[in-house]
């Protein structure tokens, strides 16, 4: 490291014990010190090693934090969440418990449309205001990028509102945050006997919109069963590759339908859900370096049996990634770590797959692996100190989070509000 | 109600919405009113209902408290958990996801004997310690009586030890505890070819003194295939009945080994686990009154898939208490709302039975229902304020705990430490 290059170091962290995730491996340096400049990391190694042109180059305001042999883990990438939504669907999950249908529920209004419904129905500011409730939940449990996708307002001025609400957030928040917009996540009420039309609408008027907005960085889709089939899925895609966005598709959730072998076709960052993924699409996949982005909360919520290939993608070699989900359907989930325990508990990942996948996998599954997800120099400078013994703490434990401290590039938050 | 009766009000909760648990039902009074008096609770009802007299009653410097239209439900009972021990089984947790067996772990001095291991090797001052801090955790997240067990000392000085750390956490927070001697829990390497021997100790040796330094109220055992015969379990029963122990049993937790017939037959207050609950069993549960203690945190760690008799309990009318059994090897499980949503996704009870499962039936499981578990006049005034929409969002929401305020026979605690 050439420190002459370094801006004055702001924070340096001593007594530490650090988890990098550095070269895909959880990386640990016992004993470690971690230096910032700006929003920056500047400096990750042994306490004892500290360079002594850097302990020279520390401002006379600098932070010196005695971590007092806590453990530092960058902060977690959150890379799958529809954050953004107004009602709740607390009545439909009790309903579920006694014995009603799926069915009955979407026949009396329920489901993903009657979200749809109070989200059209809601202003700006009460949206936000919901929105960021949950957006402050998920920084106090250790997560300081997250991305958000529209699809509960399925058309023009209700998806614009989303993403509004997305960049007003974005505004508000230390947090980085990722707009998506996912006008085919479900079929409209008023295009229910014409899907085409709907794909029309989104190809033609809403992706140019929020490409002329610059409000979006990519587009996701839902390809499913119930949702839409591969072709309109191809179409979606198709607008949104020659638009200049990333790509990135719900798939092979509920059935195999394909989804994932097209969501490499077009190299998509990310395919996410993925329990009915065969070894065809998982090649293409493993190919094109498309992340599986693997979602527990939804699959425990939804009471699935069928798992995620996990050996299939060690096999192939594929990153996997893992999010809260978080939405008000199936996965009301407000913590990383309950969902890095349910991975190990649910799908038989392991404690490294599961910390890799919630930092360092997510952040590629974002296109943010340059910047995010890893404590390295010149990464920006996102951390977590956790009150733990090891890091597969983390995993292991359920309905604690140990968080002492959040840092987001380069300045601390308030935790405890 | 006799408002002369009455003490001066030292605190008045207004403006809030309660959950009562009155009448075995969540008893909900939307806009309601809530008087404390010293360490109990004067008055429940309408806020507009409140009597003059009562308004007359309170103190200069009494607490006038505007919920701002949260929800008020009594604390959290957990009415079974192995809080105190030494250790740590993470490194089995990972082992397990890696793929070693069970067997290879047992044989290489993993399992429950590590952590009697190391909880015999602790000091008094490490155990307080470590406990405490769990202790502070389950407090945090809204639960204000907790159930401990002994069971990993298994050998006199060893068991006396855990009774004196339970009794000085008892001694240094507002939390009520109930200590439960549970030397039956497993069977000490020094007896490992003389199960018999060791409930003689059992019984002859360890109760007797348990009891004559009177600091436990209950006895449990483990009945189990790995564990304890029905017959062994029996003479740890007549011994505890003779010394006027409350009984508790871990029963038909993997077989049924028809431990639930027996604790019915020695009139115990709960049988705990009960995933193998035959048909006559909770019959006869039902005839006795034994509470079912169902504990969905151990079911989801050890990857079971045989579910308890949910639906046989509801019509044998058996009272279903929840808890989070929380252990290191089991169920790390800090926080009871996450044991309600693993009640309602794993084991399909409804918000209702788990929300009643976690207050008054997990009282009525440690036999305190006449002074825990519910909003009613002269119980005692243990309540958590929540920032929910509704009660069932307890078992709704994952990884969230909208903890505003606890408190504690009267007391407020600072739950944001």
């Amino acid at each position: 490291m050439n420190i002459r290059q370094l801006e004055k170091i702001d924070t340096l962290f001593v007594n530490c014990h650090l988890c990098t995730m550095a070269d895909d491996r959880l990386s640990v340096i016992p004993d470690g010190a971690l230096a910032v400049t700006g929003q920056q990391i500047a400096w990750v190694g042994k306490e004892e090693e500290l360079p002594e042109a850097l302990l020279k180059n520390i401002h006379l305001k600098a932070r010196i934090i005695d971590c007092k042999n806590r453990w530092i883990l960058p902060g977690f990438v959150d890379c799958h969440t529809h954050l953004v939504w107004a009602g709740s669907r607390c009545r439909e999950f009790e309903q579920r418990l006694l014995g009603v249908s799926y069915e009955e529920i979407a026949r009396s209004g329920g489901g993903i449309l009657s979200t749809v419904t109070a989200t059209r129905a809601a202003g700006h500011a009460q949206l936000y205001e919901a929105s960021a409730n949950r957006l402050t939940a998920l920084i106090h449990n250790g997560i300081t990028t997250v991305e958000i996708k529209t699809g509960y307002g399925l058309d023009l001025d209700s998806e614009l509102k989303m993403l509004e609400v997305i960049q007003q957030l974005d505004q508000s928040f230390p947090v980085h945050i990722e707009p998506t917009f996912l006008g085919a996540h479900a079929l409209p009420p008023e295009f229910k006997d014409d899907p085409d039309a709907y794909i029309e609408q989104v190809t033609q008027v809403l992706i140019p919109r929020v490409k002329s907005q610059g409000i979006a960085t990519a587009v996701d889709a839902f390809c499913e069963s119930i949702a839409f089939t591969p072709k309109q899925t191809a179409s979606v895609f198709r607008a949104a590759a020659d638009a200049g966005f990333n790509i990135k598709l719900h798939a092979e959730q509920l059935s195999d339908s394909g989804g994932a072998a097209l969501a490499a076709e077009f190299n998509a960052l990310s395919c996410d859900h993925l329990e009915y993924l065969s070894g065809e699409s998982a090649r293409k996949m493993a190919q094109k370096k498309v992340t599986a982005v693997l979602l527990p909360g939804a699959f425990y919520y939804l009471h699935e049996t069928k798992k995620p290939p996990v050996q299939l993608c060690r096999d192939l070699n594929i990153s996997m990634a893992l999010a809260t989900d978080l939405n008000p359907g199936s996965s009301p989930v407000f913590s990383m770590t309950l969902i890095m325990n349910m991975a190990c508990n649910l799908f038989g990942m392991t404690c490294e797959e599961a910390l890799l996948g919630a930092t360092i996998n997510s952040a590629k599954a974002l296109g943010l692996d340059s910047k995010k997800g890893s404590l390295e120099p010149e990464k920006e400078a996102d951390l977590v100190i956790w009150d733990i013994e090891t890091p597969s703490d983390l995993c292991y434990l359920a309905g604690l989070e140990p968080v002492k401290q959040v840092m987001i590039k380069g300045g601390f938050l308030d935790t405890k509000a």
